[in-house]
């Protein structure tokens, strides 16, 4: 009834009345005749009694669900559980966590979880911890994970596991793969460390090697499309709320008080909005993707001047990547810096921001502007309940799906649901604010800051609306 | 296109593909001629470049998102937000707002955003607090509320509105509108709250009266139908963290150590469930949804004198209404007490609980039991930054919705979108804890605790597992 | 110049204009020929510039501070601290640690403290924790601590070691302490503990066995005299602001509601009192000192009523001891049950006090009485920076004690220095809120609350004022 | 018995065995005939049966308490609490209250305390407060304060008042007092505010004017003399754990991670090193007290190679005011800025040590630095229980002080009593860490960390050892 069209990279699905399934790879592509074996949970007391414990191979979840009575039923992805039947026997599993890139609530909670599922769950009991990111496949001894290790370590923040930037290096890595004979990578990064879990996959491919590759997508900041959130966010956003209490009570203590909060994110500005839309005190919010001027009619100065003169104080949130075009011009030196990831190395826009605004006063008005700057303090904490039981859920998705035979894929919610997406499908964009969109609307309503935009800034793409992140 | 079947009491539209709206009334459907008005929002300079601010007509949300390629298309619900007409001109609006029931944290904030929303974005001035429940519409004078009274409130749990149970008495209700000449009605409680405004939407209608009705679910145990979680319950399962701590604390530093912590829930498990995955320290959950037994083989007692045995102590999770069948056997008495809303009243779980556990191990073993009860201490905390967001949103798609002229409907969050539900559809069942689905399977496989079910024990309805709250 | 009294069991020194020092045994008392070794502490690099480090064998420290011009000199104790000989060499010593009685905030940073001190400052390398109190020296095996297994102890609530009421044995404890070759005994509890730790140390004294055994107080209700306060207490009092914060909440939010919060001390109310001090939000303090009755004029009941029309809510605290005698009448049975202990078995205060309030008005008003008892909640929780610091101070007094020969003391702060104080001195009362003296007055106008005394009430031994704690 | 000896400024009295008390003035030095009136606590209910409440007119309290068996009796300062005497009526009184300089935790309860110290002790109703510090007595308009309006701001950081530096102009300040017939002024600030007050208190008695002028001591820094500690202090080493926290997990997730926190502290190191002790987290701990050289044997980045080759990561805590010769040497310019309240505009140490350890090792080894300054985070919050009694006991203190005719004083604690203390005695010098003394010895002996210093960089005058705060 429905047909599959799977050009080289992509497993399509249609169905009926528009129906689209983007899949994932399975081992079965590769090796049509591997062998499967029955799913442990089968002999597991607990489940005995959970008749809908698997999931069913045809449960898909729609990416657009905002549609009409006659909408076409458009994109889905492959619903995430545990399978009947499953392609690994427990006891030849080697598998191996690693956590690339920079800190974010939750990575501890994922990497026991990975631990626990498939300790508890099937059986599996040779897993290595690679030591501080990708370069710790081959420079590094790896280390011994059980269910005991990592009992406790949720209640830290950090990882255990050490982390690092860079260091991506496929063939060696691979190598490794191949050398100790791991057959499960669980990958937990962002955006650069999922393009690298790609490269590792597509390698292990060509080398026909049956190994599962799994990626936990981790980003403080939001930034990949397709998901719902990713973990540790709501524990970020919660933990800005501190920093910007703090720029509201200073703010409010001194004749023209400003508190200035810059806030994580590089690309896009959703730990700022929502931080401000959380708050309730916040005057004005910066953030990447929408862009903003410092002089004249319809600027920022113009803008804190009216709401000192209005209220006495104010609370600015910066998202670190916003005004960056300004920060460049202002420094006029386009030195682009590369940092060991690649990103761009951006210069602090709150440190800039802060003395152009003094500056600019200066001779006006007694200003007192304090600048907070909470970011450390804020991926160093733990994961906070929602995110606890966020990690938990996709670290199990994660080891259903890889011990199911699926492969190459990230697991990520969306929708509310628990699915495996294509790599390609959140490494190919990044998850932008949509300044088009309502949740901005909302915040300008609440901030009451002006849009700082033209209708000509607005980048037509967005109009499209990308069907993001926390659409509410 | 699409047709449309509507009985007395449901508006059912139809489109392709098995596609069903369950919409709700609107003021057109009693007033077909009544005038509209330009959406005020369309002159806010923060709204000029947001093309997409306005919701289209069309707008729906699926009520079921795990499908299958050829599935029929189901319940859709009615996408909340603003719209381009209202049916209020700003300065003829006479709203009020009132709180039923016991605490949530988020009240506050919900009572804020709804004052803000009508002031900032619709101009509306006059917004009157209903003192203490329902019986404040006719016992009580009433509390002006404009921004400046509402701005810090967020800040603290409770109402500010004053709460009571019961009161509900229509016709005095509805005359008491009609007296004050009162033409939105925001309505924020549980269950038995939205029961009564439903029934103040019929009287109201039946009057042929000119006024909306607009109800915000509130329960902390999240047992309301339809919706994916309610307001408040984020910040109750973080805050139940602190008291399993402390039962864990307490358990693994004397010998033969239970600590016993009692969340609330009365029929539904959620917070006991959630809180006991975001933990990791539980060693058994007991909810109302999943029956167990104390004495004999797979029993409680059996449980934990095997738990003890292996590793010396224990914590036990139990919602406020699990075991109600053996606490009814054991006092004997049906003295089947009703408190003031009608609920039933259930005796102390907690206390009766460890007291039967210290009498049975009496004899055996010496053991030390301690008994947790947090309930007034999660309750009253005011909500955390994920909360705070969720209740401005919903506060603000009330708002929306009753300028546009919907009525007699219900906010919340289905899949991640805000819609309008029809009361009937949140009042008819209540949510609870699908035993037989995947979130309880996790539970046990987090626990290893034993089902203590019967295959005969397993209700057949449940089976269906309606597609509730945070499927995951 | 100074002349020494010393009788069987007290070492009473005397100086000029009234100086009295209460000294504490020290092994020349016993062994005047024993050995002694330069401190190691000499060698310690981080030492080499610290002039002052080593107390001098002269530096006391007087009990009562508020003198007049004339006043005779009175009562000191002897500072603690390193002393430039010690009578241990850092390989002979066997140190043990044993924690007894209920938890209480810093057990573990003692712990830890103690065995980093003995460590880093003295070199010793054995060192055993008893498993679950007194019964634990005869009872089970011994643990084994170093740095390592205690680097992060002090994160968590609890007793990493176990604990357990009652137990004691001097006889067996004795002779494992011989048996094993223990040469220096920690014994961290409460006013019955320390009693214990004082027969060990008789019964060492009468084999002659060169044996230290040093106390360290604890008591989360500070109810030890002489000290200034113990280790725990203020993080109870921070962390019961939190019950009483949820009362407070619970009690505005509904008509006529009654917050009550059972805060811990079962002879002495410095919990409650510091508490209501600290919240500025409980309207009525009850505490075992102060003895009040329920019914008729300046009773509690009138009290309530008066406050209720006043600002139709309030908040009340009671300790855990408060109106003993009320609740003995009440329950007319003066079962004067003994727990494991020794301590008198007191009926939940707070339980009772709700039933009779509740009863009294529930012919005459509309009572919304929520009970709390965050009883564990409090004592779970680790200890804040404060008391990190206090208990870290503490083990350190402790271990320098015992390695300078000082023997049979309790370490304890005593106006802001650390001192050895005799067993006795601790033992041989408790430490009570004067409820004649200026802190109590100080709460009664804080809460404006009665009195509820009559003149013929008052205790005339408490006018005397006891130079107690936290007098401020 | 006592034989007094004033000089024009100070008031000594003596007494036998060497006892001193430095008295403060009082009205009856100037206006010897001024009225009195019985206290009207006298008729406090609450009172009635207090016997020992009014302060014996003899009570003093001892600088100095660790004393030798022949030592002289030293200094003392007179016992602070309410005289059974008071020189104001209350219906006379015309109070104001002004905060100075930076924030601090428990600004907001100091001046509740007073205000309801004033108006529920001494019947006051005329209470003013001063906006924005000094300049707003003549500058600003005063704010009206009563027990309503204070009611809830203990629970906000900051300070309602507003404060800023500088601004203190003696002439018009006191032409201010005469105009608006203000006779008491409560000041809350810093080292410069108080002497500030010290200067109105001299002009006000050259004018003759009967208008009490008392000092309540901020200074989160802790750096005033003769006290124990200053208010907002214990919050602020609480909240700075955070940071401490944070940079240990950044530090230990990373390859040679090192967390650098810089805490407040300009010219005493307090916070820093107590947060160090209370953290257990720190290996180095750096602060002005102690002079410390950046290269070279011995140095700080001989220290930071070696702690990171034994454990691959370490915490830094900087004070602000730490390494300034090093900076100023740095930075070559000795541009003296000042800032309006004339302290020495220090720069940032935090960020250029972190520069400099980052270009130091630049081509040895990669380092992982994160800076963390949460300065501002930690002025913010509200004070936590320990400060909040000890702010309202202060505030009480100050009131009693004013109310019994004392004048020219700040209150403080010493040696934990409340006393009065003449303004010179606290303005003279600043109250730094002794790094010859026993707390500092204990810091380095936990971190391990070297004194980086010579014995000839040992200022002699530290090695009298002021009898500083908590010596413990």
């Amino acid at each position: 009834m429905s047909s599959s069209v799977s050009n080289s990279d992509r497993k399509i699905v249609t169905g009926s009345a528009g129906y689209i399934l983007e899949d994932v790879p399975h081992f079965t592509d590769d090796f049509p005749d591997c062998p499967t074996y029955p799913n442990p949970l089968q002999d597991n007391a607990a489940y005995s009694v959970v008749k809908q414990y698997f999931v069913d191979d045809d449960d898909t979840v729609p990416q657009k669900i905002v549609v009409h009575p006659d909408s076409p039923r458009g994109t889905h992805f492959r619903r995430a559980g545990p399978r009947q039947r499953v392609y690994f026997e427990s006891d030849d599993v080697l598998a191996c966590i690693v956590t690339c890139g920079g800190l974010c609530p939750g990575l501890n909670t994922v990497i026991r979880e990975i631990v626990c599922g498939l300790s508890y769950m099937y059986g599996v009991k040779r897993i290595l911890g690679i030591d501080g990111g990708y370069r710790g496949f081959y420079a590094r001894n790896t280390i011994h994970l059980d269910t005991n290790t990592v009992n406790d370590i949720h209640r830290s923040g950090g990882t255990i596991l050490g982390t690092s930037r860079g260091g991506h290096d496929t063939t060696k890595i691979v190598d490794s793969i191949q050398d100790r004979g791991i057959n499960q990578v669980y990958i937990i990064g962002g955006d650069g460390s999922q393009k690298g879990a790609a490269a590792i996959f597509e390698e292990i491919r060509r080398r026909k090697l049956k190994v599962a590759v799994a990626g936990i997508p981790k980003t403080i900041d939001n930034d990949i499309p397709i998901i719902d959130r990713s973990f540790g966010f709501d524990t970020a956003v919660e933990e800005a709320q501190r920093a910007i209490n703090a720029a509201h009570v200073e703010a409010t203590s001194f004749e023209n008080g400003i508190g200035l909060v810059k806030l994580m994110g590089r690309y896009s500005g959703f730990i700022a909005m929502y931080a401000t839309l959380a708050s309730r005190d916040v005057d004005c919010c910066l953030i990447p993707e929408s862009p903003f001027f410092l002089e004249g009619p319809g600027g920022l100065f113009e803008f804190i001047s009216k709401r000192l003169k209005e209220s006495g104080h104010m609370v600015i949130v910066i998202a670190e990547g916003a005004g960056q075009d300004l920060l460049a011009e202002s420094i006029e030196e386009s030195k682009t810096l590369k940092d060991a990831s690649g990103n761009k190395l951006l210069q602090d826009v709150g440190l800039w921001i802060s003395q152009r605004i003094k500056d600019h006063f200066a001779k006006k008005m007694t200003l007192n502007l304090k600048y907070i700057d909470p970011t450390y303090m804020i991926r160093a904490v733990p994961s906070n309940a929602s995110d606890n039981v966020c990690c938990t859920l996709l670290a199990q998705s994660a080891v259903h799906g890889v011990m199911a035979g699926y492969n190459g894929f990230t697991v990520g919610l969306v929708n509310g649901r628990h699915t495996y997406i294509p790599f390609y499908r959140i490494t190919e964009k990044q998850n932008k604010v949509v300044t088009t969109d309502r949740m901005w609307a909302r915040l300008l309503s609440s901030t009451n800051q002006p849009s700082f935009m033209k209708h000509d800034d607005i980048d037509s793409n967005q109009l499209v609306g990308e069907p993001g992140t926390m659409k509410w």
